[in-house]
């Protein structure tokens, strides 16, 4: 091997690039095993530090992830599709079908913890929603859980006083969901607006969607409106970002 | 301070802990400087590399970020805001506006690379634009820059064949851009599909865009459609997320 440059490199470096060539020329698969570090003090004649350093920097780059007790693995991404448009539409949720059903084809997304609980509006919340200060809102708290990993917290911001004696403030909220019993209630929601940004997770989100060193959280966040521009709901979602496609799709 | 507990957490995690309620109390805001590795050192009576743990914590939640020579400062976030929808209707390409400059309000978002050539094209992108393996196209290498730091890498690929001649395989396509060259050859863009995901940048891409530790980059794949459901054009787009939010509004 040729190493005049490559020597300005440090060798965990070195070593990171060739395994990183070596994912990217397909040698090594999404799920296949990589070398572990016995293996790589062995090929490059390097301390454990330095193999432990170079399959860092493959983690931190979000090309591996490292399972505990099993070693390090390339990383598959085998994501859900998110339709933000069409699974919105009143097709979808008009007929009692969940808005989360379009998007898993075989796979089961399940809601795993449910909380739902009345508390005074965030600040945020409250500009959005157009509360006043310390108005009270209902909050729904759910964690959504793919083939027993989660990929989803999501939290709901409803105007209590808009809610109150419907299956909103219940665990169940019944048939077609929040959107159907608002429909019911009279603020149908028929505009959206979804915001998008992704940051690195807190070590509570690390915790909550079981993430994986290197893996960065999509923070979406969806407003629906009624009639007039009434904001009826603010939903707050954190997504694994390994987990998930965001998908909209609409006309010129 | 009571530390019961606290006391099982490695003194890096406990400094980090306190930093983090510091920044999310306010005391640090947007912008601030934090305490640096002496300061921290002296404060907590710890050794150097037990400071460095404590603020590469903070670093790797995306919390902070490092400045060459001038320490670490907390995050601050004044994103653009890319609309999705409502930038890419008709009235905003149609009467010569570029699709970007309903972004960036008094600040000025400028293209510093161009390069433009033909390549036979990747199979993803032939498997889109509908192309048979080996067809060429027409590739265009964008870099955005936002007050001097890189925000966007963009590329397109549109079939050769379509855009051959026109100004869509010269550096400056003329006003109105791509959509309006289009328009001008009988492939007027009707409809959008926009794929978004997240993850870790590349050693490359945290090069090109001038990333800081712990900042994701979001990929935002766009493609275009004429009449009858041709694709006419794709775009992969590479986003520094520190820079971003994504925003889409849409009727039910």
């Amino acid at each position: 091997m040729a190493n005049q440059g490559k020597d300005r490199q440090p060798k965990y470096q070195q070593i990171a690039g060739a395994l990183r060539a070596a994912i990217q020329a397909g040698e090594y698969g999404p799920g296949d095993r990589l070398p572990g570090e016995n293996d790589l003090m062995a090929t490059y004649e390097v301390a454990r530090m330095t193999a432990r350093q170079a399959l860092g920097v493959l983690q931190s780059e979000g090309l591996t992830e490292s399972r505990k007790g099993a070693g390090v693995f390339v990383r598959d991404f085998k994501p859900l599709r998110r339709q933000g448009i069409k699974r919105l539409s009143e097709e979808q949720w008009g007929n009692g079908q969940s808005i989360w059903a379009a998007d898993i084809g075989d796979r089961t997304l399940e809601v795993d913890q449910v909380s739902v609980c009345e508390e005074s509006a965030p600040e945020r919340i409250a500009r959005v929603l157009d509360l006043a200060p310390g108005d009270a809102v209902c909050v729904r708290n759910r964690r959504f859980v793919l083939d027993g990993k989660p990929v989803l917290l999501a939290t709901s911001y409803l105007p209590a006083e808009l809610v109150a004696g419907s299956a909103i403030t219940q665990k169940d909220t019944g048939p077609g969901g929040i959107y159907a019993r608002l429909d019911e209630l009279g603020w149908k929601p028929v505009h959206f607006r979804e915001e998008i940004r992704s940051r690195m997770p807190s070590q509570d989100e690390v915790s909550s969607l079981q993430l994986t060193s290197g893996t960065p959280v999509i923070l979406l966040c969806r407003t629906a409106f009624a009639d007039e521009g009434r904001a009826v709901e603010v939903n707050e979602m954190t997504l694994d970002s390994a987990s998930y496609v965001l998908d909209y799709s609409f006309d010129a």
